[in-house]
Protein backbone atom coordinates (compact mmCIF):
# COMPACT_ATOMS: atom_id res chain seq x y z
CA UNK A 1 0.00 0.00 0.00
CA UNK A 2 1.95 3.36 -0.90
CA UNK A 3 1.58 6.31 1.60
CA UNK A 4 -1.42 7.90 0.17
CA UNK A 5 -3.80 4.78 -0.02
CA UNK A 6 -2.74 4.19 3.47
CA UNK A 7 -3.46 7.90 4.92
CA UNK A 8 -6.86 7.12 2.67
CA UNK A 9 -7.53 3.89 4.36
CA UNK A 10 -6.75 5.65 7.89
CA UNK A 11 -9.59 7.91 7.64
CA UNK A 12 -12.04 6.02 5.79
CA UNK A 13 -15.87 6.24 6.22
CA UNK A 14 -18.89 6.00 3.56
CA UNK A 15 -18.28 9.27 2.97
CA UNK A 16 -15.00 9.68 1.56
CA UNK A 17 -13.11 7.71 -1.29
CA UNK A 18 -14.58 9.47 -4.13
CA UNK A 19 -13.15 12.95 -5.87
CA UNK A 20 -16.48 14.56 -3.36
CA UNK A 21 -18.27 13.91 0.11
CA UNK A 22 -22.21 14.04 -0.85
CA UNK A 23 -24.42 15.43 1.90
CA UNK A 24 -27.67 16.41 1.33
CA UNK A 25 -27.59 17.16 -2.94
CA UNK A 26 -23.89 18.69 -1.92
CA UNK A 27 -20.74 18.14 -3.11
CA UNK A 28 -17.91 19.05 -0.89
CA UNK A 29 -14.07 18.34 -2.59
CA UNK A 30 -10.55 19.35 -2.04
CA UNK A 31 -7.52 19.14 -3.25
CA UNK A 32 -4.26 21.04 -2.98
CA UNK A 33 -1.95 22.43 -5.75
CA UNK A 34 1.73 23.00 -4.39
CA UNK A 35 4.88 24.52 -5.73
CA UNK A 36 7.37 21.92 -6.31
CA UNK A 37 4.83 19.03 -5.53
CA UNK A 38 2.43 19.92 -8.82
CA UNK A 39 4.25 22.68 -10.21
CA UNK A 40 7.73 25.18 -10.40
CA UNK A 41 7.03 28.75 -10.49
CA UNK A 42 9.48 28.78 -13.79
CA UNK A 43 6.75 26.55 -15.60
CA UNK A 44 3.45 28.60 -14.83
CA UNK A 45 2.87 32.28 -14.36
CA UNK A 46 0.90 33.21 -11.56
CA UNK A 47 -2.52 33.33 -13.32
CA UNK A 48 -1.56 30.11 -14.61
CA UNK A 49 -1.08 29.03 -10.74
CA UNK A 50 -3.89 30.31 -9.79
CA UNK A 51 -5.99 28.76 -12.95
CA UNK A 52 -5.10 25.60 -12.82
CA UNK A 53 -5.88 25.21 -9.08
CA UNK A 54 -8.96 26.09 -9.77
CA UNK A 55 -9.68 24.38 -12.33
CA UNK A 56 -8.19 20.62 -11.14
CA UNK A 57 -10.47 21.49 -7.99
CA UNK A 58 -13.70 22.17 -10.34
CA UNK A 59 -12.88 18.52 -11.96
CA UNK A 60 -13.70 16.79 -9.21
CA UNK A 61 -16.99 18.33 -8.75
CA UNK A 62 -17.58 17.24 -12.27
CA UNK A 63 -16.91 14.02 -12.20
CA UNK A 64 -19.45 13.70 -9.09
CA UNK A 65 -21.90 15.15 -11.46
CA UNK A 66 -21.86 18.32 -9.59
CA UNK A 67 -22.37 22.00 -10.56
CA UNK A 68 -19.84 24.04 -8.68
CA UNK A 69 -21.33 27.08 -6.71
CA UNK A 70 -18.81 27.91 -4.41
CA UNK A 71 -14.99 28.10 -3.31
CA UNK A 72 -12.65 28.60 -0.21
CA UNK A 73 -8.86 29.81 -0.78
CA UNK A 74 -6.43 28.78 1.30
CA UNK A 75 -3.23 30.52 -0.15
CA UNK A 76 0.19 30.31 1.62
CA UNK A 77 2.17 33.12 -0.24
CA UNK A 78 5.83 34.12 -0.16
CA UNK A 79 6.21 37.68 -0.88
CA UNK A 80 4.69 38.93 -3.63
CA UNK A 81 4.23 42.35 -4.75
CA UNK A 82 0.80 43.62 -4.98
CA UNK A 83 1.07 43.48 -8.83
CA UNK A 84 2.08 39.56 -8.28
CA UNK A 85 -1.16 39.35 -6.02
CA UNK A 86 -3.34 41.18 -8.87
CA UNK A 87 -2.41 38.64 -11.06
CA UNK A 88 -2.79 35.50 -9.08
CA UNK A 89 -6.51 36.93 -8.58
CA UNK A 90 -7.06 37.29 -11.77
CA UNK A 91 -6.74 33.49 -12.38
CA UNK A 92 -8.90 33.01 -9.39
CA UNK A 93 -11.33 35.02 -10.67
CA UNK A 94 -11.76 34.54 -13.81
CA UNK A 95 -11.55 30.99 -13.97
CA UNK A 96 -14.52 31.71 -10.88
CA UNK A 97 -16.36 33.32 -13.25
CA UNK A 98 -16.14 31.11 -16.18
CA UNK A 99 -17.82 28.01 -14.00
CA UNK A 100 -20.58 30.33 -11.96
CA UNK A 101 -17.97 29.93 -8.99
CA UNK A 102 -18.30 32.78 -5.92
CA UNK A 103 -15.37 32.87 -3.79
CA UNK A 104 -16.62 32.89 -0.19
CA UNK A 105 -13.87 32.88 1.85
CA UNK A 106 -10.94 31.28 3.30
CA UNK A 107 -7.38 31.66 4.88
CA UNK A 108 -4.09 33.73 3.87
CA UNK A 109 -0.74 33.20 5.16
CA UNK A 110 3.18 34.04 4.44
CA UNK A 111 5.19 30.78 3.25
CA UNK A 112 7.78 30.18 1.54
CA UNK A 113 6.44 28.84 -1.61
CA UNK A 114 3.08 29.07 -3.30
CA UNK A 115 1.03 26.71 -1.76
CA UNK A 116 -2.81 27.03 -2.43
CA UNK A 117 -5.87 24.47 -0.87
CA UNK A 118 -9.21 25.05 -2.66
CA UNK A 119 -12.58 23.27 -1.68
CA UNK A 120 -15.52 23.57 -4.32
CA UNK A 121 -19.09 23.31 -2.42
CA UNK A 122 -20.69 22.07 -5.97
CA UNK A 123 -24.57 21.28 -6.23
CA UNK A 124 -25.18 17.49 -7.11
CA UNK A 125 -26.99 17.62 -10.56
CA UNK A 126 -30.19 15.34 -10.50
CA UNK A 127 -28.01 11.92 -8.82
CA UNK A 128 -24.47 11.73 -8.18
CA UNK A 129 -22.12 9.33 -9.62
CA UNK A 130 -19.53 7.67 -7.51
CA UNK A 131 -16.67 5.43 -8.34
CA UNK A 132 -18.09 2.75 -6.80
CA UNK A 133 -21.38 1.32 -9.22
CA UNK A 134 -19.14 -0.48 -12.12
CA UNK A 135 -20.59 -3.92 -12.78
CA UNK A 136 -19.03 -6.96 -14.33
CA UNK A 137 -20.11 -6.62 -18.26
CA UNK A 138 -19.40 -2.42 -18.35
CA UNK A 139 -17.33 -0.96 -20.65
CA UNK A 140 -14.50 1.13 -19.25
CA UNK A 141 -14.11 4.59 -21.43
CA UNK A 142 -11.84 7.79 -20.99
CA UNK A 143 -12.37 10.94 -22.81
CA UNK A 144 -9.55 12.30 -24.95
CA UNK A 145 -6.26 11.78 -25.64
CA UNK A 146 -4.32 11.13 -22.86
CA UNK A 147 -0.32 11.56 -22.44
CA UNK A 148 -0.05 15.31 -23.22
CA UNK A 149 0.21 16.21 -19.89
CA UNK A 150 3.17 13.93 -19.55
CA UNK A 151 4.87 15.24 -22.45
CA UNK A 152 4.48 18.40 -21.46
CA UNK A 153 6.08 17.85 -17.99
CA UNK A 154 8.77 16.24 -19.72
CA UNK A 155 9.17 19.28 -22.08
CA UNK A 156 9.44 21.42 -18.89
CA UNK A 157 11.72 18.72 -17.06
CA UNK A 158 14.44 19.59 -19.73
CA UNK A 159 14.01 23.51 -19.97
CA UNK A 160 11.36 24.08 -22.48
CA UNK A 161 8.18 26.31 -23.14
CA UNK A 162 4.53 25.16 -23.85
CA UNK A 163 2.01 26.89 -25.49
CA UNK A 164 -0.32 28.74 -23.12
CA UNK A 165 -3.16 26.28 -23.93
CA UNK A 166 -1.10 23.22 -23.65
CA UNK A 167 -3.27 20.45 -20.96
CA UNK A 168 -0.26 20.66 -18.63
CA UNK A 169 -0.93 24.17 -18.04
CA UNK A 170 -4.54 24.60 -18.63
CA UNK A 171 -6.43 21.74 -18.20
CA UNK A 172 -9.24 20.97 -20.10
CA UNK A 173 -12.73 19.85 -18.07
CA UNK A 174 -15.19 18.01 -19.92
CA UNK A 175 -18.42 19.28 -17.80
CA UNK A 176 -20.98 19.63 -20.46
CA UNK A 177 -20.08 16.21 -22.04
CA UNK A 178 -20.03 14.86 -19.20
CA UNK A 179 -23.66 16.52 -17.62
CA UNK A 180 -25.17 14.97 -20.20
CA UNK A 181 -23.75 11.30 -20.50
CA UNK A 182 -24.42 10.86 -16.50
CA UNK A 183 -28.09 9.98 -16.22
CA UNK A 184 -26.43 6.75 -18.82
CA UNK A 185 -23.35 5.98 -16.92
CA UNK A 186 -22.30 3.51 -14.11
CA UNK A 187 -19.13 5.28 -12.37
CA UNK A 188 -16.37 7.63 -12.89
CA UNK A 189 -13.65 9.39 -12.15
CA UNK A 190 -11.15 12.21 -13.27
CA UNK A 191 -7.72 11.01 -14.39
CA UNK A 192 -5.07 13.07 -12.01
CA UNK A 193 -2.51 10.22 -11.20
CA UNK A 194 -2.74 8.57 -14.55
CA UNK A 195 -4.98 6.20 -16.38
CA UNK A 196 -3.33 3.13 -14.74
CA UNK A 197 -3.40 3.89 -11.21
CA UNK A 198 -6.51 5.51 -11.35
CA UNK A 199 -8.12 2.56 -13.47
CA UNK A 200 -6.60 0.33 -10.33
CA UNK A 201 -8.19 2.65 -8.11
CA UNK A 202 -11.90 2.37 -9.87
CA UNK A 203 -11.48 -1.83 -10.33
CA UNK A 204 -10.38 -2.53 -6.62
CA UNK A 205 -13.10 -0.38 -5.39
CA UNK A 206 -15.67 -2.43 -7.32
CA UNK A 207 -13.76 -5.40 -6.59
CA UNK A 208 -13.40 -6.01 -10.77
CA UNK A 209 -10.98 -6.63 -13.49
CA UNK A 210 -10.48 -5.94 -16.94
CA UNK A 211 -10.85 -7.35 -20.51
CA UNK A 212 -8.13 -5.00 -22.37
CA UNK A 213 -10.13 -4.05 -25.81
CA UNK A 214 -7.38 -2.11 -26.93
CA UNK A 215 -3.47 -1.82 -26.20
CA UNK A 216 -2.64 1.33 -24.94
CA UNK A 217 1.18 2.67 -25.02
CA UNK A 218 2.93 4.18 -21.45
CA UNK A 219 2.17 7.61 -22.22
CA UNK A 220 -1.52 6.68 -22.13
CA UNK A 221 -1.32 5.25 -19.51
CA UNK A 222 0.95 6.67 -17.06
CA UNK A 223 0.16 10.70 -17.56
CA UNK A 224 -0.95 12.24 -15.01
CA UNK A 225 -2.90 15.47 -14.45
CA UNK A 226 -5.19 14.64 -17.59
CA UNK A 227 -7.98 15.66 -15.94
CA UNK A 228 -9.77 13.42 -18.81
CA UNK A 229 -12.42 11.81 -17.45
CA UNK A 230 -12.46 7.86 -16.59
CA UNK A 231 -16.02 6.53 -16.89
CA UNK A 232 -18.00 3.37 -17.23
CA UNK A 233 -21.88 2.29 -18.43
CA UNK A 234 -23.45 -0.37 -19.46
CA UNK A 235 -23.42 -1.83 -23.43
CA UNK A 236 -26.83 -0.79 -23.44
CA UNK A 237 -25.68 2.80 -23.05
CA UNK A 238 -23.00 3.04 -25.53
CA UNK A 239 -25.04 4.37 -28.83
CA UNK A 240 -26.50 7.04 -26.96
CA UNK A 241 -22.99 7.89 -25.31
CA UNK A 242 -21.11 8.02 -28.52
CA UNK A 243 -23.67 10.24 -30.16
CA UNK A 244 -23.08 12.76 -27.00
CA UNK A 245 -19.98 12.41 -27.48
CA UNK A 246 -20.12 13.51 -31.03
CA UNK A 247 -22.26 15.89 -30.38
CA UNK A 248 -19.92 17.82 -27.71
CA UNK A 249 -17.05 16.70 -30.27
CA UNK A 250 -15.20 14.62 -27.23
CA UNK A 251 -13.27 11.38 -28.57
CA UNK A 252 -14.34 8.81 -27.02
CA UNK A 253 -11.94 5.86 -26.52
CA UNK A 254 -13.65 2.19 -25.07
CA UNK A 255 -10.43 0.55 -24.44
CA UNK A 256 -11.82 -2.05 -21.63
CA UNK A 257 -14.42 -4.31 -20.66
CA UNK A 258 -15.02 -4.48 -16.32
CA UNK A 259 -14.65 -8.58 -15.55
CA UNK A 260 -14.43 -10.83 -12.66
CA UNK A 261 -10.47 -10.83 -11.68
CA UNK A 262 -8.14 -8.51 -9.88
CA UNK A 263 -5.81 -5.74 -12.17
CA UNK A 264 -2.76 -5.26 -10.40
CA UNK A 265 -1.65 -1.50 -10.62
CA UNK A 266 2.59 -1.79 -11.08
CA UNK A 267 3.83 0.93 -13.15
CA UNK A 268 4.75 3.78 -12.03
CA UNK A 269 3.52 6.77 -10.46
CA UNK A 270 3.03 10.51 -11.39
CA UNK A 271 5.24 12.23 -9.60
CA UNK A 272 8.01 14.79 -10.76
CA UNK B 1 -2.93 47.60 4.24
CA UNK B 2 -0.71 44.60 5.19
CA UNK B 3 -0.45 41.82 2.43
CA UNK B 4 -3.32 39.61 4.62
CA UNK B 5 -5.62 42.59 4.49
CA UNK B 6 -4.90 43.44 0.44
CA UNK B 7 -5.51 39.86 -0.46
CA UNK B 8 -8.89 39.82 2.09
CA UNK B 9 -9.92 42.93 0.30
CA UNK B 10 -9.43 41.94 -3.47
CA UNK B 11 -11.51 38.60 -2.84
CA UNK B 12 -14.18 40.50 -1.09
CA UNK B 13 -17.90 40.22 -1.62
CA UNK B 14 -20.77 40.00 0.75
CA UNK B 15 -19.97 36.33 2.13
CA UNK B 16 -16.27 36.74 3.40
CA UNK B 17 -14.60 38.65 5.90
CA UNK B 18 -15.96 36.70 8.79
CA UNK B 19 -14.24 33.31 10.36
CA UNK B 20 -16.84 31.48 8.09
CA UNK B 21 -19.43 32.40 5.17
CA UNK B 22 -22.63 31.62 5.52
CA UNK B 23 -25.05 29.99 3.10
CA UNK B 24 -28.44 28.25 3.95
CA UNK B 25 -27.86 27.28 7.27
CA UNK B 26 -24.26 26.17 7.04
CA UNK B 27 -21.20 27.53 7.79
CA UNK B 28 -17.69 27.17 5.67
CA UNK B 29 -14.59 27.83 7.50
CA UNK B 30 -11.03 26.93 6.13
CA UNK B 31 -7.88 27.71 8.06
CA UNK B 32 -4.56 26.76 7.32
CA UNK B 33 -1.88 25.04 9.97
CA UNK B 34 1.62 25.25 8.34
CA UNK B 35 5.16 23.82 9.62
CA UNK B 36 7.30 27.00 10.14
CA UNK B 37 4.56 29.48 9.62
CA UNK B 38 2.61 28.43 12.75
CA UNK B 39 4.83 25.91 14.29
CA UNK B 40 8.05 23.80 14.29
CA UNK B 41 8.28 20.53 14.18
CA UNK B 42 10.61 20.43 17.55
CA UNK B 43 7.73 22.25 19.47
CA UNK B 44 4.51 20.07 19.08
CA UNK B 45 3.84 15.77 18.42
CA UNK B 46 2.84 14.88 15.09
CA UNK B 47 -0.76 14.52 17.59
CA UNK B 48 -0.15 17.46 18.79
CA UNK B 49 -0.19 19.21 15.41
CA UNK B 50 -3.32 17.09 14.38
CA UNK B 51 -5.10 18.54 17.04
CA UNK B 52 -4.25 22.21 17.03
CA UNK B 53 -5.04 22.28 13.18
CA UNK B 54 -8.48 20.54 14.22
CA UNK B 55 -9.24 23.36 17.18
CA UNK B 56 -8.13 26.39 15.04
CA UNK B 57 -10.23 25.68 12.83
CA UNK B 58 -13.24 24.07 14.96
CA UNK B 59 -12.43 27.72 16.52
CA UNK B 60 -14.07 29.46 13.39
CA UNK B 61 -17.16 27.33 13.24
CA UNK B 62 -17.93 28.41 17.03
CA UNK B 63 -17.50 32.29 17.18
CA UNK B 64 -19.85 32.07 13.98
CA UNK B 65 -22.15 30.33 16.37
CA UNK B 66 -22.02 26.93 14.57
CA UNK B 67 -21.56 23.64 15.36
CA UNK B 68 -18.94 21.74 13.21
CA UNK B 69 -20.67 18.64 11.67
CA UNK B 70 -18.32 17.90 8.67
CA UNK B 71 -14.18 18.07 7.60
CA UNK B 72 -12.23 18.18 4.79
CA UNK B 73 -8.44 17.12 5.19
CA UNK B 74 -5.57 18.62 3.03
CA UNK B 75 -2.51 17.08 4.20
CA UNK B 76 0.70 17.83 2.81
CA UNK B 77 3.10 15.32 4.54
CA UNK B 78 6.85 14.66 4.35
CA UNK B 79 8.09 11.14 4.31
CA UNK B 80 6.41 10.00 7.69
CA UNK B 81 6.89 6.25 8.66
CA UNK B 82 3.10 4.24 8.65
CA UNK B 83 3.88 4.75 12.84
CA UNK B 84 3.62 8.58 12.89
CA UNK B 85 0.73 8.77 9.92
CA UNK B 86 -0.72 6.31 12.63
CA UNK B 87 0.25 9.13 15.75
CA UNK B 88 -1.07 11.97 13.32
CA UNK B 89 -4.18 10.17 11.98
CA UNK B 90 -5.00 9.60 16.16
CA UNK B 91 -4.76 13.65 17.06
CA UNK B 92 -7.70 14.05 13.98
CA UNK B 93 -9.87 11.41 15.05
CA UNK B 94 -9.81 11.90 18.70
CA UNK B 95 -10.57 15.87 18.03
CA UNK B 96 -13.18 15.15 15.22
CA UNK B 97 -14.76 12.78 17.59
CA UNK B 98 -14.88 15.24 20.67
CA UNK B 99 -16.61 18.00 18.79
CA UNK B 100 -18.84 15.41 17.10
CA UNK B 101 -17.15 15.99 13.35
CA UNK B 102 -17.15 13.63 10.61
CA UNK B 103 -13.92 13.61 8.14
CA UNK B 104 -15.12 13.34 4.74
CA UNK B 105 -12.55 13.73 2.56
CA UNK B 106 -9.29 15.82 1.43
CA UNK B 107 -6.54 15.08 -0.26
CA UNK B 108 -3.02 13.89 0.57
CA UNK B 109 0.01 14.64 -0.91
CA UNK B 110 4.09 14.58 -0.79
CA UNK B 111 6.04 17.81 0.34
CA UNK B 112 8.90 19.07 2.42
CA UNK B 113 7.28 19.78 5.51
CA UNK B 114 3.91 19.07 7.28
CA UNK B 115 1.10 21.48 5.65
CA UNK B 116 -2.47 21.24 7.07
CA UNK B 117 -5.23 22.83 5.36
CA UNK B 118 -9.09 21.94 7.27
CA UNK B 119 -12.31 23.41 5.85
CA UNK B 120 -14.81 22.66 8.62
CA UNK B 121 -18.39 22.34 7.49
CA UNK B 122 -20.45 23.51 10.54
CA UNK B 123 -24.58 23.82 11.01
CA UNK B 124 -25.51 27.38 12.32
CA UNK B 125 -27.55 26.88 15.77
CA UNK B 126 -30.48 29.43 14.98
CA UNK B 127 -28.70 32.61 13.72
CA UNK B 128 -25.35 33.17 13.22
CA UNK B 129 -22.86 35.64 14.62
CA UNK B 130 -20.71 37.58 12.60
CA UNK B 131 -18.23 40.13 13.16
CA UNK B 132 -20.56 43.32 12.07
CA UNK B 133 -23.10 44.14 14.54
CA UNK B 134 -21.44 46.29 16.68
CA UNK B 135 -23.42 49.20 17.54
CA UNK B 136 -21.77 52.46 19.49
CA UNK B 137 -22.37 52.02 23.37
CA UNK B 138 -22.16 48.35 23.25
CA UNK B 139 -19.52 46.73 25.66
CA UNK B 140 -16.50 45.04 24.29
CA UNK B 141 -14.94 41.81 26.18
CA UNK B 142 -13.34 39.01 26.12
CA UNK B 143 -12.55 35.61 27.65
CA UNK B 144 -10.17 34.06 29.61
CA UNK B 145 -6.42 35.26 30.16
CA UNK B 146 -4.82 37.13 27.31
CA UNK B 147 -1.00 36.76 27.10
CA UNK B 148 -0.10 32.99 27.50
CA UNK B 149 0.06 31.30 23.98
CA UNK B 150 2.66 34.49 23.25
CA UNK B 151 4.46 33.50 26.68
CA UNK B 152 4.47 29.91 25.72
CA UNK B 153 5.76 30.89 21.82
CA UNK B 154 9.25 32.51 23.30
CA UNK B 155 9.56 29.96 26.13
CA UNK B 156 9.80 27.54 22.50
CA UNK B 157 11.68 29.90 20.59
CA UNK B 158 14.37 29.75 24.05
CA UNK B 159 14.26 25.92 23.59
CA UNK B 160 12.20 25.56 26.44
CA UNK B 161 9.12 23.03 26.58
CA UNK B 162 5.79 23.76 27.44
CA UNK B 163 3.22 21.36 29.63
CA UNK B 164 0.83 19.56 27.32
CA UNK B 165 -2.30 21.03 27.97
CA UNK B 166 -0.24 24.80 27.14
CA UNK B 167 -2.89 26.84 25.24
CA UNK B 168 -0.17 27.45 23.14
CA UNK B 169 0.06 23.89 22.20
CA UNK B 170 -3.91 23.08 22.78
CA UNK B 171 -6.09 25.80 22.54
CA UNK B 172 -9.30 26.48 24.95
CA UNK B 173 -12.52 26.61 22.59
CA UNK B 174 -15.41 27.90 24.68
CA UNK B 175 -18.32 26.02 22.80
CA UNK B 176 -20.81 25.78 25.18
CA UNK B 177 -20.30 29.44 27.21
CA UNK B 178 -20.31 30.89 23.22
CA UNK B 179 -23.40 29.10 22.33
CA UNK B 180 -25.31 30.02 25.50
CA UNK B 181 -24.20 33.79 25.25
CA UNK B 182 -25.12 33.69 21.62
CA UNK B 183 -28.83 35.13 21.75
CA UNK B 184 -27.14 37.96 23.80
CA UNK B 185 -24.31 39.38 21.92
CA UNK B 186 -23.90 41.75 18.61
CA UNK B 187 -20.93 40.40 17.27
CA UNK B 188 -17.65 38.15 18.11
CA UNK B 189 -14.70 36.61 16.51
CA UNK B 190 -11.64 34.49 17.77
CA UNK B 191 -8.81 35.87 18.75
CA UNK B 192 -6.23 34.65 16.55
CA UNK B 193 -4.06 37.30 15.53
CA UNK B 194 -4.01 39.07 19.37
CA UNK B 195 -6.39 41.26 20.81
CA UNK B 196 -4.90 44.51 19.38
CA UNK B 197 -4.76 43.40 15.89
CA UNK B 198 -8.64 41.56 15.69
CA UNK B 199 -10.03 44.22 18.04
CA UNK B 200 -9.15 46.52 15.10
CA UNK B 201 -10.74 44.77 12.18
CA UNK B 202 -13.44 44.51 14.17
CA UNK B 203 -13.68 48.48 15.13
CA UNK B 204 -12.93 48.87 10.95
CA UNK B 205 -15.37 47.13 9.73
CA UNK B 206 -18.64 48.38 12.16
CA UNK B 207 -16.77 51.80 11.46
CA UNK B 208 -16.46 52.25 15.39
CA UNK B 209 -13.92 53.70 17.84
CA UNK B 210 -13.24 52.76 21.35
CA UNK B 211 -13.01 54.15 25.26
CA UNK B 212 -10.88 51.68 27.12
CA UNK B 213 -12.26 50.89 30.07
CA UNK B 214 -9.34 48.88 31.07
CA UNK B 215 -5.69 48.97 30.84
CA UNK B 216 -4.18 46.10 29.01
CA UNK B 217 -0.83 45.11 29.11
CA UNK B 218 1.26 44.18 26.11
CA UNK B 219 1.35 40.70 26.11
CA UNK B 220 -2.59 40.80 26.63
CA UNK B 221 -2.95 42.91 23.65
CA UNK B 222 -0.49 40.71 21.13
CA UNK B 223 -0.55 37.63 22.06
CA UNK B 224 -1.83 35.62 19.16
CA UNK B 225 -3.16 32.15 18.74
CA UNK B 226 -5.40 32.36 21.67
CA UNK B 227 -8.50 31.25 20.51
CA UNK B 228 -9.90 33.30 23.08
CA UNK B 229 -13.48 35.10 21.70
CA UNK B 230 -13.65 38.91 21.28
CA UNK B 231 -17.32 39.60 21.62
CA UNK B 232 -19.66 42.95 22.19
CA UNK B 233 -23.62 43.35 23.21
CA UNK B 234 -25.01 45.69 25.00
CA UNK B 235 -25.32 46.72 28.39
CA UNK B 236 -28.37 45.83 29.04
CA UNK B 237 -27.22 42.17 28.27
CA UNK B 238 -24.15 42.45 30.84
CA UNK B 239 -25.74 40.26 33.89
CA UNK B 240 -27.35 38.03 31.42
CA UNK B 241 -23.83 37.59 30.08
CA UNK B 242 -21.96 37.42 33.55
CA UNK B 243 -24.30 34.44 34.92
CA UNK B 244 -23.54 32.68 31.95
CA UNK B 245 -19.79 33.40 32.47
CA UNK B 246 -19.98 32.44 36.15
CA UNK B 247 -21.85 29.01 35.31
CA UNK B 248 -19.62 28.15 32.63
CA UNK B 249 -16.43 29.63 34.52
CA UNK B 250 -15.42 31.43 32.17
CA UNK B 251 -13.11 34.74 32.66
CA UNK B 252 -15.12 37.53 31.72
CA UNK B 253 -13.19 40.79 30.69
CA UNK B 254 -15.15 43.76 29.65
CA UNK B 255 -12.60 46.30 28.84
CA UNK B 256 -14.01 48.93 26.44
CA UNK B 257 -16.93 50.55 25.38
CA UNK B 258 -17.51 51.24 21.23
CA UNK B 259 -17.26 54.95 20.64
CA UNK B 260 -17.89 57.12 17.56
CA UNK B 261 -14.46 57.57 15.38
CA UNK B 262 -11.14 55.26 14.89
CA UNK B 263 -8.84 52.51 16.18
CA UNK B 264 -5.78 52.45 14.60
CA UNK B 265 -3.92 49.39 15.06
CA UNK B 266 0.13 49.63 14.72
CA UNK B 267 1.67 47.48 17.66
CA UNK B 268 2.99 44.26 16.39
CA UNK B 269 1.39 41.49 14.13
CA UNK B 270 1.82 37.95 15.80
CA UNK B 271 4.12 36.15 13.18
CA UNK B 272 7.64 34.16 14.33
Amino acid sequence: MNKEDFIIHAFLNEKNGDDGAIINQWCYSKDLFFENVHFKREWLSLEQIATKAMLVNISDAIVMNAEPKYALLGLALPNLSNEEIKILQKGFLKTAKKFGIKIIGGDTIYNDKIDISITIISKIRKKAIFRKGLKKGHLLAYTGNLGESLRGLEILQNGGKLNLNHRFIKPKLRADFFYEIAPFISCAMDISDGLSKDLSRLLVKNKCGIEWLKNLDDYTLYSGEEYEILFAFDEIQRFKIEQIAKKHRVKLNIFGKAMKGKYEFNGREHHF
